[in-house]
């Protein structure tokens, strides 16, 4: 990669650079670079693996979190142009939990790494203000997954409709728009929505025009 | 209150104050206010109580989450000289979920009413990094809360013990360590201490040196 063509991510993805000294800006260029994940590396495990923030250029990451008995809960994805914050979460001393990140899909990111990035946080507020303000971001969607996920039991009812919906005409596939499935189980069209996405995320369902199609429903039982 | 006073409260809680320009401590002192709340008082709901930043000065203040089925989870409390930033989220673009804030008790706090605390935040980049990592904290207040309690099963695992204990022996109260349940139900000493302080806070349990007792047994079946 020419050294232009890096600055000029650097200048669109992380939007202190305005902030940054001469000085800052040379540090940042000359520490960062790019890494590759392969399909399902471990990106970050609590305070063992910590490499710093990555700003992701293609594929996907997931962040999640692991319970005693071995049951995963994906708390939110990024995907390309996405900063990956919890990845320097040991620099960050209002973050005091733990999280594990993985890339889903081969993954090519720009990576600050943890001196640089600790070394630039320390000295421009700009930058530690950019990284509290993207966990406030995080903070969000994790919320969103709370309430909707573990809380108010949207996914348990999607999951119950389409297990119902399924077994009555005993196909794979059902035809309902999403708005029809919010009235059916009393949500709204915008929480079936993003409840389905994440479904075909996590590789339970596959969607297509005005179609749903259930491909594990070994997992889909899982949420009834 | 005399005017000194309210400097001394302001420079001790927040800790942006020496980054303020006079003009902004000048703003900042005029404009902040003593409030009182009664038990069970409304501080925030969504974005239609949107009062400002509120440092607490004695009491105590829950912020919580309400499922469509009317259920509660408290997300965390705050007590005296606790920052409660959530209370200004309307102004907080990467805020983007919706909790509802209550007193538990009488409560005495400092206000910074919203126009000057998003007067002060967009002029202070000092000011808008405090309210960010403020929400960052919280976000690891709430990650334990999730964690031990909607995922993790640790309040399960202790309302079963106390459930069972109480059961065989008759009695409201029963006599263990702590380290002793820890190591009963599988879990650290560490988190039987913070779940039995919440268990303390929500009123299900007391707990005196030594020993544990149960207050509202309904409300702890709610938990098995």
């Amino acid at each position: 990669m020419i050294q232009n063509d890096r600055i000029s991510i650097l200048e669109t993805g992380f939007s202190f650079w305005e902030h940054l000294s001469e000085e800052e800006k040379e540090l940042l260029a000359a520490s960062c670079s790019i890494v590759q994940f392969e399909k399902g590396a471990l990106i970050h495990r609590h305070d063992e693996i910590c490499i710093g923030m990555l700003l992701v250029l293609s594929g996907q990451i997931r962040t999640y979190i692991l319970s005693d008995d071995g049951r995963e809960v994906t708390l939110y994805r990024l995907y390309k142009g996405d900063t990956c914050i919890l990845s320097a979460s040991c620099v960050l001393d209002a973050v005091a939990f733990d999280v594990l990140i993985e890339s889903v899909e081969p993954t090519e990111a720009l990576l600050v790494p943890l001196p640089a990035f600790h070394r630039l946080m320390t000295q421009n507020v700009h930058v530690e203000l950019f990284a509290y303000k993207l966990s406030t971001e995080r903070f969000s969607d994790v919320m969103w997954t709370i309430q909707q996920i573990l809380f108010m039991g949207a996914d348990k009812r999607l999951a119950i409709f389409l297990w119902d919906e399924t077994a009555k005409t005993g196909e794979d596939t059902i035809s309902y728009t999403h708005d029809q499935i919010a009235r059916y189980i009393g949500s709204a069209r915008e929480v079936i929505s993003r409840m389905l996405k994440y479904f075909s995320e996590e590789g339970i369902v596959s969607l297509s025009r005005g179609k749903i199609r259930i491909l594990d429903r070994s997992r889909l039982k899982g949420y009834l």
